[in-house]
């Protein structure tokens, strides 16, 4: 039986970064992985629908061009050759972690991982298994598209995340149901793909874990845009008909009826427990539970990613591989990593921290300033004016607590203000910092002035 | 005779937003503006730059929109269109800044204002002068192209910045003499109009004050895109021929000529002088001299911006502006402003701090790292792949002494490299923060681990 110091479950951002990690400070690795290495993310998450929200992107600058003095007399668009360039791109990020895990002489092993409480791993194939015996283990199996059990449901053809990004034929009208992240960057892709979208969400409002400012400003644009959202509303059935689906729903007990040729079910995910099934792990819910070195309940098991909950997201589940690895090394995680969180649609929201409520909740005195990037030079410039910036922080001191960007290009700008809070600075020090002109990154600094009350553009 | 607790000579981003900033701290303020408002940020310089190379990006997403799956037939530009959009865009920033003025109730004089030693400002305009007194005065003049008298140029038409943003015909060819920051800009709006370009600059690269890796990356980019550069040449003189233009020019004793029917003078900017001619104060060259808090060789007289040289860049204005106005409320500047400097070319270039020969030469025992943006996912997956992201640290300790990013957006990037050198952050830092996934912005995370020796994509 092979023998490693470590063996990982799973090739996701969790598992494939942590494998490297750990290969570079001198463990042996290996690294099971039954379908694609880069799990959800690279292969049926994040990087097919920045993908296809870019060819969104493009054909949106396209329709606006009259604005910036550009005549289109007339375009079209290919799905096929947008799901092919998906699909390349993932192939070239695939075979980049490929080439990583020999140089780094990871053993990746091509099958599903059973693992049991004494860290043998059983890899099982098509073909066979195989055993191997690891000192430590790291469980980072991700999660899958929760599918509720509506009635009809299962009567009617349906999309999740794991197959709408190979879609063949844009749909003429699609509802979506579920509308947090995923389901909503899967609307404005095919709402400029000219699909009449419509967005079933049970909660009050979209994005409900997300800051209220920033959800509520984003359900205007889309209804600008011509995506209708369909709010406090539960879906009682599905019902085929020739080809066509009958949604039908209940909002303060009127019903409702949508009829569609495409339904994507996005409301939510639930952890992947295939392989872990001989393990005694504690659970918490419906996740594996982990402690802030991602410890399980048995020593030399980690656990990461969606698979112990917290954010779904693929930085976090890095950030918790590196931290297993780390223990496994000795060092024990500081402080909690502070998570960023992205939202690629038009505009993106990116925030990081805790929102208002939860600063208020956790007891902070909170003072909030929000600025509007309408004004922002840049922005103007750019045609980019949607969207606002806002810092929530300790009254007193200035304790950056939270901050929230709604705008375009927030997702590679949030981490300024990370930044700000995994160094610990404050509202004053964002005030005399330097922010290049012109850029809507300026937005932060206004933010910061006003919230001292010495804005320059606001008050 | 009118007085005031400040009076301000010049209305661009130093002048303005001081007088905001001391209006808003109680002050009675006077601010002379003898052309627009916005200075020349807003009217002649980033502002019109940056919505002329929006349009020019429109241009070059359309041309590049077959590898995104579209396509467009054919498309068609006005130029006309273009400059009316820049000037719409400059009138409604403008008229912020007029709003703000009265808002926060700060005095404009329409006029060149002339200092006195005494502190007296006297306001000319065509029909008359008008004197007002001032406890303190910030001299906030600005700065305007420099033209060198070299031989035959008076003979021919030539553009500047304060011309080229209002051009009416594109022209089939230019040559733009210097390499600096204005020059490439305009280089690459018009390169995207396609006007063949061909730059000429005396030292031995473009971009000769900013990182060599930068400015030799960007020159690639240049020659892929069809943009002919020609570095260590000297222009010896132009020739007017019938509407054409021949400029001369030498380069290791060989001579070489070109054709063109537009010239570009972009080789540098020189304080505007107008106004001071009554005042005693120190030069330092040919730039008014002034301390970390702004002040003059004269009690109670401060200058800013480009008038006192350094990075003459609008937010490098802005920050001395408001450094003159602490000081005059008391407070002296704590420490030295960390500047961060941006290129809007494609790719776009920004830094901040030192670059490493500077790092070298301030005798620093130096290690820096560079990582290249093409394997980043979000870069792929958005088809923006051209750039890296370089670490310039103190070897011991990871104290970060210089950031440079080249690539897609890395403008709006920067201020989280500034953020952890105002913060004054280290490596190790970086390494531990959480950047979200997938960003371009992630490149510093790399860039950082790599540093360590903890590369995840990167050795």
């Amino acid at each position: 039986m092979k023998t490693f110091d470590l063996a990982i479950i799973g090739g996701g951002p969790g598992g494939y970064v942590a494998a490297i990690r750990a290969a570079k400070e001198g463990l042996n690795v290996a690294l099971v992985e039954g379908r694609d290495l880069g799990g959800t993310c690279l292969n049926r998450g994040c990087i097919p629908s920045k993908t296809l929200l870019k060819h969104a992107e493009v054909i949106e600058e396209i329709k606006d061009s009259r604005t910036y003095g550009i005549t289109v007399n007339d375009f079209s668009y290919s799905i096929e050759e947008m799901v092919n360039r998906k699909n390349k791109v993932v192939n070239q990020l695939k075979n980049g972690i490929k080439g990583l895990m020999k140089q780094n002489k990871i053993t990746v092993f091509e099958g599903y991982g059973y693992v049991d409480d004494s860290k043998t791993v059983t890899v099982k194939t098509g073909n066979g298994s195989e055993k191997l015996q690891a000192n430590n283990v790291i469980l980072a199996n991700g999660s899958k598209p929760f599918v509720p059990p509506l009635p009809g449901l299962d009567t009617v053809d349906y999309y999740t995340s794991d197959t709408i990004f190979d879609i063949s034929e844009v749909p003429s009208h699609m509802v979506i149901v579920g509308g947090g992240v995923i389901g909503l960057e899967i609307a404005c892709i095919f709402n400029s793909l000219d699909t009449k979208v419509e967005i079933v969400e049970m909660a009050d409002r979209i994005l409900p874990n997300e800051d209220p400012d920033a959800a509520d400003y984003l359900a205007k644009e889309f209804a600008n845009n011509g995506i209708t959202i369909h709010t406090g509303s539960k879906i009682t059935s599905f019902i085929s008909d020739n080809g066509k689906t009958t949604v039908k729903m209940e909002k303060n007990g009127e019903t409702k009826s949508i009829q569609t040729n495409s339904v994507l079910i996005s409301v939510g995910r639930t952890p992947n427990l295939t392989g872990t099934e001989e393990l005694s792990v504690d659970f918490d819910g419906k996740f594996v539970k982990a402690n802030q070195d991602m410890k399980t309940s048995i020593d030399g098991i980690y656990a990461v990613g969606d698979l112990v909950g917290g954010f779904l997201l693929a930085h976090a589940a890095t950030d918790e591989g590196i931290k297993a690895v780390n223990h496994i090394l000795g060092k024990s995680a500081k402080k909690e990593s502070i998570i960023p969180r992205c939202v690629y649609t038009f505009p993106e929201i990116a925030s990081v921290g805790l929102t208002e409520n939860q600063a208020k909740e956790a007891g902070y005195r909170v003072k909030a300033k929000k600025v509007d990037i309408a004004a922002n030079g840049k922005a103007i410039a750019a045609g980019e004016t949607s969207g606002f910036m806002k810092i929530i922080a300790e009254e007193k001191y200035g304790e950056i607590l939270g901050v929230v960007m709604v705008g375009a290009h927030v997702t590679e700008m949030i981490s300024q203000a990370t930044s700000y809070m995994h160094l610990e600075g404050t509202v004053d020090e964002i005030e005399s910092m330097v922010f290049p002109h012109p850029t809507i990154s300026e937005s932060l600094f206004e933010a910061g002035s006003a919230w001292l009350e010495k804005g320059i553009h606001f008050n």
